[in-house]
């Protein structure tokens, strides 16, 4: 077999615990052009699609797309009450870690050569709720159906994934009371994952690493 | 054993065609409040937290909310843009059947006897994507994570499970074009998966009518 060539990768979310693992990972063989909403090589914020927009040119003709971004907000349901998305609880989540990274795999469309790929991020919390985890749950959930779905209608044999990694190792000192009886998994098992994603050739595949 | 004593159902989208089966199936043995967006004993706007909320206290004390409205946009993925969700393809089914249901289960907690049930409406194609259906699986999928997280959070015994329904005979007249090769399932026959939700004791379920 040949050897992989080597490819031109956007990565959301580089400076972070599961970023700096991705770059690690993929750095190796691949240019990693780095982006994040307050350092990179481009900023983005992922919550504005313009700014989407305006970061994708920059990168230029792109091979992959990988983000390792995306906030919700963690509330106990008893405190949660109903409202409209704007003023819900639920907000944070659906602007950000969802439709940031659903909108983020829109735009990457004009930039990908044939044959690219798309990787989001989601969770263990998708399967696996915690107390006061709904937000996490439900837009896990959203991004790996859009997905499933986005995968079959791509055009150019533009691929997408989703990685669902457990809790990372390097996060329990803040996350641990909140995940008790997981198993952590390291920053840079979980980025093998990525590497599945944007090395192979599967698509609408949610890549567990548990 | 005992019968199942009589129960005060909330059922909103009384009107459509799986409401009208489902008030024909637990109408048998219970009390069935009708509620809809322009017909039934309460009016209720799902999108509306504040039309929710009124519809509710009317409704009075509950052993039983179910849903059986939701809408979602089926666009194709080649003319979705990234947009932000107000103005997004994907914003009528995030304000509609996302928020609708979750904002209607939140409110619910508060009229519903201790031990009553929530059941929300998602479909086949949660996990069995198709042309121009992006929106929906997404959407459904979000809805079913609400489920699963809400149910480990809901007090006093209130329960809560999603019924996920494939395309309805009574349906194909208008869907066909669009579920080819879809085993279609009788408005009637699905029902029974809410009379299972309302009129059983389990929680965090997802009933498959296939």
């Amino acid at each position: 077999m040949s050897d992989t060539p080597r490819l031109r990768v956007l990565l959301v979310g580089a400076s972070g615990t599961l970023g700096r693992a991705v770059a690690a990972e993929l750095g190796a063989r691949h240019d990693i052009i780095a982006a994040g909403s307050k350092s990179g090589d481009i900023r983005i914020d992922i919550t504005d699609p313009a700014s989407i927009a305006t970061a994708l040119k920059q990168a230029g003709e792109l091979d992959a797309v990988v983000c390792a971004a995306g906030e919700v907000a963690f509330v106990p349901l008893a405190a949660i009450e109903p409202a409209a998305i704007a003023e819900s609880v639920y907000g944070l989540g659906l602007r950000n870690k969802l439709m940031g990274q659903v909108n983020l795999a829109l735009a990457a469309r004009a930039q990908l050569r044939d044959g690219g790929s798309i990787t989001l991020t989601t969770g263990i919390l998708t399967d696996n709720p915690i107390a006061a985890g709904s937000s996490a749950t439900m837009v896990n959930a959203a991004v790996e159906g859009f997905v499933r779905a986005a995968a079959i209608e791509l055009p150019r044999g533009i691929r997408i994934n989703v990685v669902s990694p457990n809790v990372l190792q390097e996060s329990m000192p803040a996350y641990a009371p909140f995940f008790r009886g997981f198993e952590p998994v390291a920053a840079a098992r979980a980025a093998l994952a990525y590497s599945r994603s944007v090395e192979g050739l599967q698509t609408g595949q949610v890549y567990r690493v548990v």
